[in-house]
């Protein structure tokens, strides 16, 4: 396997040695995603055109942005990352996306989809008003193309007045099928090149350039020379059709399962979205005004049973999180009662919409909030800790957090009924089921996952909301329990609403309180306010994750290192229950 | 002046009738907006179009969604609200935006832009489901038609698989002059239908139709009987050219200056937009690298003369506040130093590329937040009452909050120093200049606006944050005072951070704290927690927005009605300071 690879050294390569070398990298990332895990199929498509990038173009001096971030894979190991690539998405290691404070090759962060064309017209602005003359790209997969920033980005492109280029790799997928308008008006264009779609994007400010086989590296390094050419006069979408997955016969094959691949050997949890899936169908089928939608995740969501069974009532619209909120909004204005099925991290795209339209107009929307809390091997941009705090500060909504799946199928059933926007937010894996607790759901109503005595309150009672909050609870319950030592462990299953009545009632001198989210904004800290309001005299000391930006690295080290550490919970309830 | 008007009887009318409607509709809109404020010129604009749609419809069970809803007032005055429409803008009157709660006519509440298409596929959607055949409409401006959002719902027109009618006002405005690709498309249209837009559109999944004088209400009825008869066959786009004012001479002149019309007679004050503009000018001059970005709203930010002076360094991007935010981060990874001006309201929309390309890049970039705080007239839609707390949330980002616009003004000065991102959020309408305190800016510093007595803290500390507030706090002094009574009052000019070093020497035993901003996640919540953490024994009162949507008012009142009022503030302290 290659060993070692030295920037320079590729454009000193021959064309046909350039085809060895893409054999090579496709192996490189082959291996080191069964390793470590990562996007094998989207990265696998990009190895031909980014070596034939790397070949035309002068890296660092000229700049790329990797939208997304899912297509970067080759272009680390061709910009001198070969050797630490074995660390790919472990702690400290190299960083799945794009990193600006991994090398000078990165010189723009990305995670979330549709930022890489607005971000090389910010740069090569930067450069204009600085008077360099250094090549901008933007390398867009297709299915970032539906997102509607890169639409207002191609809108703005005369308005900026300077020169990129956007190389658009089309393998008709985004994680699932690409899907929409814009998506078909390309598809026109491989098929024959019908001259208005291509006269359309010269409205827009761009010359079009297309290139049948984008696997093809000498077919890209000709297309890249003359967009190199084209660019004195302007912006230019470079058009390549490539292959998801292209080398590998099973990705090849199956480019939605090879999307993200989880390291070889790791254990298969039960996962939260096998419940969402299972119990929506369960659902829909008492009750046909239950719709779903997706922004281009139905599988990772666990839908696509739901999707196959009700066709007519689920909707996956690429990726598109404020339009696939306001549908939600709307069709629960027309009297439907729809699921957004979404990851945390990715919600955020839809604040606005989640103010504006579902909960000022009081629609009847759930959110189901997948990958909520750290979610680790991503990184910075994916974690999903913010959740809690950018939802409960939004009048109307309501927060829910279950203890674990058996838990998360009794909220879904208590959503169907329940007549105003509703948040579940969930980790993926679901690793245990709580069995000494069974309360009923009941809106803004906690309850005991462990009382030390029946008779009554503990001196410290732990309330924490989520799985994994909980087993932090529960592991410390039964160390400390060792010592003699015991407390109440409270599930807090709604954020939103507290549970007042429980909070009024509660004679604990301490509280501890355990979330999976950061601090500011979260379970702790509202409960804080409301201890304060209550002017309850007992004490309390919070456990969430600090005010910074978590990068990637396993879940439990990073709930550890940012603020939610066993060891510290449990020497501070030994300390104070001497 | 028109005094009654039946919904009913407009179909009874002739053509010649319906012209004359038109104009007395226009003199009722004309004569309201002058006495209650309101948008305009856009409303002008709209009233041929919208009394042809009421004319070839059948409202309330065809529905309409009118984006962002600055041309609804014909609508409503046609709906069965003329008689009402003098309290428009009121507490308690007519809302100047669709609002369910207000009529059946109106059947998805609107405000921000770009949700009328999507809304109108989701009610489609439900329509479908449930069997109905009823119309649904889009009606929406060329403005909103750049928005992110829009061109995601037309990605997802085939999808959805429904039949909806857009009615595409196209006036060449939005607030300002409209900019951008999508927008020179449309135009090409109108000079001369090119096919091979219409062709794209069709692409899309619309069938497209042009209306040359979409201000002639006969041209229009026969336009929408004819998309009524397309739309068996699928979703239509109605293009439909208009002049925004139409009508009124002044207003057709200067449609910017009367988007949106203050109702005559109310008073003039100093802006902190004016200072804005100054001060970028000003700090344009000595540092080249600063750059200004504006989503569409560069007159009302205080921008026009920046960009008359710096047109290489301005850019105002239409309404694609996305867009604009990571123009913004991305100059800054260029090594630019820009300035995003935009309404509180509408930075909801950019929530996701604050956190994932300005924050956790920890980039240079000055978000400066106008109209923070309650609003007033627009109501639930446009009140700034969240960012406080959506901003805090985030991790790198320093909140600042002028206590006046000399203030405003060295903090300015002071973030074109600042190398990390930064939020300043103020009010529209600068009142007073508080002439008792003047400590230069330094990061996370507050600052005495008051003090009782030099030698020693008072018993009780007011903290609050911005103008209002401020003027709030140092009222009750005036008050209290004049009963012997008196405290310390604090400009707690940094949100995030909080002063620590501040709260730590604290000896106050009562804090109060006001701020123009809901309660959670806000500063009274965050200092709450700090309060908690440092074991202080002081009791703190917090003075917020409770947790409910704002509808519209006068500042005053609301502020009063929804958390923060003056009697009570007053009623606490006297009752404190026995």
């Amino acid at each position: 396997m290659l060993k070692t690879l030295q920037p320079e050294s590729v454009k000193k390569r021959t064309k046909a040695q350039l085809n060895v070398l893409c054999d090579e990298l496709r192996r490189v990332i082959y291996e080191t995603v069964m390793q470590c895990g990562g996007h094998l199929a989207s990265n696998l498509g990009a190895v031909e055109s980014t070596v034939a990038l790397f070949y035309v173009f002068d890296f660092p001096s000229d700049k790329i942005v990797f939208d997304v971030g899912h297509q970067c894979y080759a272009y680390k190991l061709l910009s001198g990352r070969l050797e630490r690539f074995s660390t790919l998405r472990q702690a400290g290691g190299i960083s799945g996306f794009p990193k600006r404070n991994e090398s000078v090759y990165d010189c723009y962060d990305t995670g979330h989809a549709g930022t890489s064309v607005s971000a090389a017209l910010g740069l090569a602005k930067a450069r204009d008003l600085a008077g360099e003359d250094h090549f901008v790209i933007a390398y867009i997969g297709d299915g970032s193309f539906n997102n509607g920033l890169v639409y207002e980005a191609l809108c703005s492109l005369k308005i900026l007045n300077t020169k990129i280029l956007i190389v658009l790799n089309d393998n008709d997928m985004s994680i699932s099928p690409t899907v929409g308008g814009m998506h078909e008006m390309l598809a026109q264009i491989k098929c024959g090149g019908r001259a208005e779609t291509i006269k359309l994007l010269e409205s827009f400010g761009l010359q079009y350039l297309g290139v049948k086989n984008g696997n093809d590296v000498e077919e890209m390094v000709e297309a890249l020379e003359e967009a190199k050419t084209l660019l004195h006069n302007g912006s230019v979408l470079l058009h390549i059709a490539t292959k998801k997955g292209k080398g590998y016969e099973f990705s090849e094959d199956h480019p939605t399962n090879t999307h993200g691949v989880p390291p070889v050997g790791s254990p298969k949890d039960k996962e939260y979205s096998e419940v969402l899936g299972e119990t929506l169908c369960e659902l829909a089928e008492a009750n046909d005004k239950i719709t779903v939608v997706s922004a281009a995740m139905k599988e990772a969501l666990g839908l696509s049973e739901f999707f196959k069974k009700y066709p007519d009532r689920a909707f996956d619209v690429g990726i598109c999180e404020e339009n696939a909120s306001v549908l939600c909004a709307s069709m629960a204005t027309g009297g439907l009662k729809p699921y957004y099925a979404i990851y945390s991290t990715f919600l955020q795209r839809a604040f606005d919409e989640i103010i504006h339209d579902v909960c000022a107009q009081d629609t009847a929307v759930t959110f189901c909030i997948d990958r909520a809390g750290i979610s680790g091997a991503d990184g910075e941009t994916h974690q999903g800790v913010f959740d809690l705090s950018y939802l409960s500060l939004i009048p109307n909504l309501t927060i829910a957090v279950p203890k674990d799946t058996e838990e998360f199928k009794k909220m879904l059933v208590f959503s169907a009924g329940y007549p105003h926007p509703l948040a579940i937010r969930y980790p993926r894996a679901g690793k245990v089921i709580f069995e000494n607790a069974d309360e009923p759901i009941s809106l803004g109503k906690w309850e005991y996952l462990y009382k030390a005595s029946l008779e009554k309150q503990a001196k410290l009672t732990v309330i924490a909301c989520g799985e994994r909050s909980l087993i932090v609870a529960m592991k410390a319950l039964k160390n400390l329990e060792k010592q003699g030592k015991s407390f109440d462990v409270v599930n807090a299953r709604f954020v939103k609403p507290l549970d007042m009545q429980f909070l009024r009632d509660l004679q604990s001198e301490y509280i501890v309180t355990i979330e999976d989210n950061v601090f500011l904004g979260g379970l702790g800290a509202m409960l804080n306010c409301e201890i304060m309001r209550l002017e309850k005299a007992c004490k309390v000391k919070n456990f969430a994750y600090r005010d910074e930006f978590i990068p990637q690295g396993s879940v439990c080290d990073l709930q550890r290192e940012y603020g939610v550490d066993c060891q510290e919970i449990e020497a501070y309830i030994s300390e104070v229950l001497v």
